[in-house]
């Protein structure tokens, strides 16, 4: 059944959702705040936008014009209705389809974003295919190969690729995106709480940028009482 | 002039060294730190050992044989006497010479720990190459790719290569860890205060390991006021 909730934090966004699909996460949260923006920035692209979490709270930090992209038909459609209850149609476009059959332009984006599939799918998988969650986390559709040179063909020179993904899968990222010339330039750990292993990984690479990466400082999801800690807290408004 | 001191926070080490030639640093404390030990381990192959202060901290959380080798003549004639200061001479043995041209055994080393080097020799490069800090601080005598090609061949299958470098280096690494079938199983970045971007990257690969990275809780050097945090003053004593 869909309902409407605010997004998280945002008093003034609302995101239709259902239990039975893939709902909008802390990651869809943490990666619009991640990625580096300016004031030239004319087109974004969200691939996987789910109910399009991203370029909604993209939408409250740039004017340039967001598109999102979803293969999953209901879901897409989850999205549409959430650009219209706040009543962005004309700043955040969706789209119902598969980004590797997608018809944009070589050198279109100034930016891509993506909260991609998690989990690689070896011999071992077990997982229903047509159940929405699982395209959403098993890399059925959309592989993180597919996510890099999809982004190496439709990103402008210099432009960006940020992905929030799983840091047991960081050296499969950083390799392939310096094999496809998006050079890994900024990563942001995070971690549920202090002493913790980092359990989510922001990562941003430049097309044909230079070699040299910055590791930024962490960001702590929760204080040991488990409340939310300020940084996080800063947004969530 | 050479001096004796103390190895930061070991009273019972004591350590050759002179203001002409690369002094232990931080660095050289933080790797022995870092790299995993086990009681099966038999030998530990430290390369560019300098004045031996990775051998000297490992004989304090080991009884493997630790080899320390080092090109540059003088240094490594203060790492034999650190070591003979010491009465270490039964568990550590330092070896002039260069590594690249070494008579070491295939598949010889459980485990090899190494502080290389840290900048590109580009045609923008100035330095004197017969300055002993120039060998010590630039990739002249020993590349990233050296290090990582020599660990190849004489770390025994599932050994352990163990680095200190620069996080601005991230990729570099892990690149050219995976090419040579070193796999990253472990990092931990190091930062020198909260809020800042972390200066300091320890990183440690598996030969024929699996994919799969664990990335640990960010280590601080200082608080605020400047003084070392509690976590660091561990490794001190």
């Amino acid at each position: 059944m869909e309902k409407i909730n605010y997004l998280l934090g945002y008093d003034n966004l609302k995101i239709v959702q259902a239990d039975t699909s893939f709902k909008f996460s802390l990651d869809s949260i943490l990666l619009p705040n991640f990625v580096t923006l300016n004031k030239n920035i004319k087109q974004i692209l969200d691939i996987g936008t789910g109910n399009a979490p991203i370029p909604l709270i993209l939408s409250t930090k740039t004017n340039a014009l967001i598109i999102g992209i979803e293969i999953q038909k209901e879901i897409a459609q989850m999205a549409i209705k959430s650009v219209q209850l706040n009543h962005l149609e004309n700043q955040i476009k969706i789209i119902h389809g598969d980004v590797k059959k997608n018809s944009f332009e070589t050198d279109q984006f100034d930016i891509i974003t993506c909260n991609p599939p998690y989990f690689k799918v070896t011999q071992n998988s077990h997982f229903n295919v047509n159940d929405s969650k699982t395209l959403a986390r098993h890399e059925v559709a959309l592989s993180l190969e597919d996510v890099i040179s999809i982004s190496k063909k439709l990103l402008k020179n210099n432009g960006v690729l940020a992905m929030v993904h799983r840091p047991e899968r960081l050296v499969d990222i950083l390799v392939e995106m310096r094999n496809q010339n998006i050079e890994p330039k900024k990563i942001q750990y995070v971690y549920p709480k202090e002493h913790s292993n980092s359990h989510i990984l922001l990562v941003e690479g430049k097309k044909n940028g230079k070699p040299g990466i910055k590791i930024l400082p962490p960001l702590y999801i929760h204080y040991e009482d488990g409340s939310y800690t300020e940084e996080v807290k800063k947004y969530f408004s």
